[in-house]
């Protein structure tokens, strides 16, 4: 290889090392710290940050890029030499615009925005952690002003996590979704699930959820699951996945929650193995990263082909569902019921959840509302949105862990993940028209394989619009699937 | 502050949050991480090993301590300041003459290392190990020649351990020790101790080793017991303290283990907060650190006042001790009977384990064994030292962790932390009269404390002799009260 190809590539992996020590330190802060060691954490945190955007926006690093440019410009766009230099172009002219300074204190706030989020939910206290989010949005709009924006403050933020999007496309999306959820929300008929609430052993939750990811194509020895306050995915390199998870005594949801994180921990560990220490180590958005999560919990977690299988293990697990009909079953997990909770929400009400704080979020940035009026304004919006009393703020502002961490812009992903997934959705049934044989047969194999080679392999070589594209021929981000998906939803409810 | 003390502060604070964090990776591999995540971890640790080393290392450091310590001279010598600034200039000058390369190499060599060495121990296969041992051996030989030594090329690598020890000093130890501690094993006469082998539940073992350590002086909240293959403590603040065990489900040893760990960790979470994120957060040596280790593991832990108190709560946990007298539990605690294991090895047959390295040690280091010939040398000392017999390569020369990573010079430092525990007891004793009362009622606070405040707040403040000094009024590393205690233990064996 050329040297400056091989000098570049020796940069980007110590840069790549760095974040991923620091994610080793995140998963051990969320999973394993003592709570006392959170202050010499956020100050590890804040360094690792700090020395990993100093090496990667050196001047060195342009350097390198303007000779390696030449050497990749006759290989095919999507070559993995092309594609890195391509895309660390773009995410080196962007971190360049942010100071070292800003970005250190950025990490450290996040961290203390964190520890004091956990108390205040806790205690419901939204006062105790408003000084930390004040702090927080104020960093966030020193951030944003390091960028130059065309449609609104939000852009900078949203483009973090959903890289090229505008928020103006966003809105669009959005404009289609709420009024038809609105109406699939009004139109969908009560459903007993009062069998999913009750007494389920941790442990046994525990053995099947492992018994699960099991067959969903991980290779052994790479990944781990762990039980944790608010479940995540990380991964230190795609042969190290961690997996986590919480298990509540009385229901079941540990299920999805962990084929939820499974789908993102399948989506790391498919990334190909000459991507890995590279900028291209990851996916190219949150929301097509979200689109696969999604894929695993809803659009196999929740069909009828999957408990075909896996209905007879459960039963074995939880004696409780033995005299519960598989049809009764399938009909509870998949019912649509306006809820506090984000994370709790089903498939049918979640996104409107998004929706909410996606509005919320260009107020926070615009300045356009104060933020010791937030719960009330939070409430207000739950009961236009979903018709819901919220009763304190653990329920409802306080809910999320995101924006204790700076983490603004990144909701909206969740929504165009859920809208997303159904896009691919539609390219795999084309490319496996045995898929749901093959789930009631319990063999998740097929999927699996064809979703590492066609979508988790690349990394981060494409763009969101290309990666859209190249699954399913157009780049555009269109809501008709997934709407369709829930008015089959909502209308088998009925039958 | 003055601006020197502030910048060097800052710099020195940013190496120690990269040598943390590098401390969390390490925990995180030997306690949780898939296998397959082995290969990324290697490269992680070394990338911060590296970043750390350069940053320590770097000019400005040097710049900063000469206008430091113009600053610092009128204060008393153990200030904060002055002894940041000298212990700094000793640290600066030393790691100077390392290359980046060298060391970022033996990093990775040495996780390299740890990876081979599980295997081949596990098939006690010492030809699939050797060919790491020779790149960690030669590495370490690469590592001497950047230093002047005196006495021995060995001397280097012990300074890394034990500074300003030479390998003489250790000899004329040794020397002592040696014909003392086989004459104290020939007359220890058989002891019944078949009860300490029989069924112990891990679960029981996990939580009576939790019961202890929570009245060993730590803060809530600041530490955690893990289990894994080899124990081992490490911290990352003096407030996040991981200890880790074993348990065997047919012997008890985890308790002794774990109060050996917890000797560590109570070290670690005493040491003064104004000492954190510089040289100064540690333990001046290795032999003085296991010397605390050695007195939580022994001479609290095998004392018949400590059992005095705990013996009924251990029954409790044990039925099958319930038969069992506590005499005859603390004759068997404190049996000496030459054994395979130098983890397993009692106080009187340990030390011998410990020299049998040492002597092997300097020989790698001078090159005058060949490396293939090791388990044969090693048999053939063990029925030299102890009159045993070795069956095979993973209960010989593959037990120990130690070499595997590079960690030639460390060994001695076992041994020295037994001399040196007993003459800092004779200080505890001399300011603690009441202590076997406390012990008996089950109070570990006045010794705890009394540690904390007289040894483990002081860090690396002073030399591990100026410490000793400190404690003892002589720098000398005197046998005697080591082996008087062991004379008496034998004795009272024979009674």
């Amino acid at each position: 290889m050329e040297q400056a190809l091989l000098d570049l590539r020796a940069r980007l992996a110590e840069v790549s090392d760095l974040s991923r020590a620091a994610g080793v330190l995140g998963w051990d802060q969320r999973v394993t710290m003592p709570p006392r060691g959170t202050e010499a954490r956020a100050e590890q945190l804040s360094t690792l940050g700090r020395i990993a955007h100093e090496r990667f926006t050196d001047a060195e690093v342009g350097r390198l890029l303007d000779r390696a440019e030449p050497l990749v410009e006759s290989q095919p766009y999507d070559s993995d030499d092309r594609s890195l230099v391509r895309v660390t172009r773009r995410d080196w002219e962007k971190a360049r615009r942010v100071p070292t300074e800003l970005r250190a204190e950025m990490t450290l706030q996040a961290a203390r925005g964190h520890h004091a989020w956990v108390e205040a939910r806790r205690t419901s206290d939204f006062a105790s952690f408003l000084p930390y989010l004040r702090t927080n949005v104020e960093l966030k709009r020193r951030y944003v002003e390091c960028f130059e924006w065309s449609d609104s403050p939000y852009t900078p933020l949203l483009d973090d996590y959903e890289p090229g999007m505008l928020t103006t496309e966003v809105q669009e999306v959005f404009a289609v979704l709420r009024p038809a959820l609105t109406e699939l929300v009004a139109a969908a008929p009560e459903v007993d699930a009062s069998f999913l609430h009750g007494d389920f052993p941790a442990e046994e939750q525990r053995a099947f959820a492992e018994r699960v990811v099991r067959t969903m194509g991980f290779d052994d020895d790479a990944w781990r699951l762990d039980p944790t306050a608010h479940p995540f995915c990380t991964s230190f390199s795609n042969r190290d996945v961690r997996l986590t998870t919480r298990y509540r005594p009385d229901d079941l949801e540990s299920v999805w929650s962990t084929m939820h994180e499974a789908g993102h921990g399948l989506y790391a560990h498919g990334i190909a193995d000459a991507l890995l220490r590279s900028p291209l180590h990851g996916a190219p958005s949150l929301g097509i990263n979200e689109s696969q999560s999604r894929t695993w919990e809803n659009l196999v977690g929740r069909s009828r082909p999957f408990w075909e299988h896996w209905y007879a293990p459960l039963q074995e697990h939880f004696p409780a569902l033995r005299g519960v009909e598989l049809d009764t079953f399938v009909r509870a997990i998949n019912r649509a019921e306006p809820g506090l909770i984000r994370v709790d929400a089903d498939e049918t009400t979640y996104s409107l959840h998004i929706i909410l704080r996606f509005e919320l979020e260009q107020e926070l940035v615009a300045g356009t509302v104060a933020l010791e009026d937030l719960p009330e304004i939070w409430n207000a919006r739950m009961k236009e949105f979903l018709g819901i009393d919220v009763p304190d703020n653990a329920h409802g502002v306080l809910q999320d862990v995101h924006w204790s961490g700076g983490g603004i812009g990144y909701f909206p992903t969740y929504a165009l993940g859920n809208v997303i997934s159904l896009q691919i959705w539609d390219a795999v049934r084309g490319a496996l028209p045995d898929l749901d044989d093959q789930l009631e047969g319990g063999d998740l194999l097929p999927l699996s394989e064809w979703l590492r080679d066609n979508l988790y392999a690349l990394g981060r070589k494409l763009t969101p619009k290309e990666t859209i594209e190249r699954l399913t021929g157009s780049p555009v981000i269109d809501p008709a699937p997934y709407l369709a998906y829930l008015g089959d939803k909502v209308a088998a409810l009925a039958t």
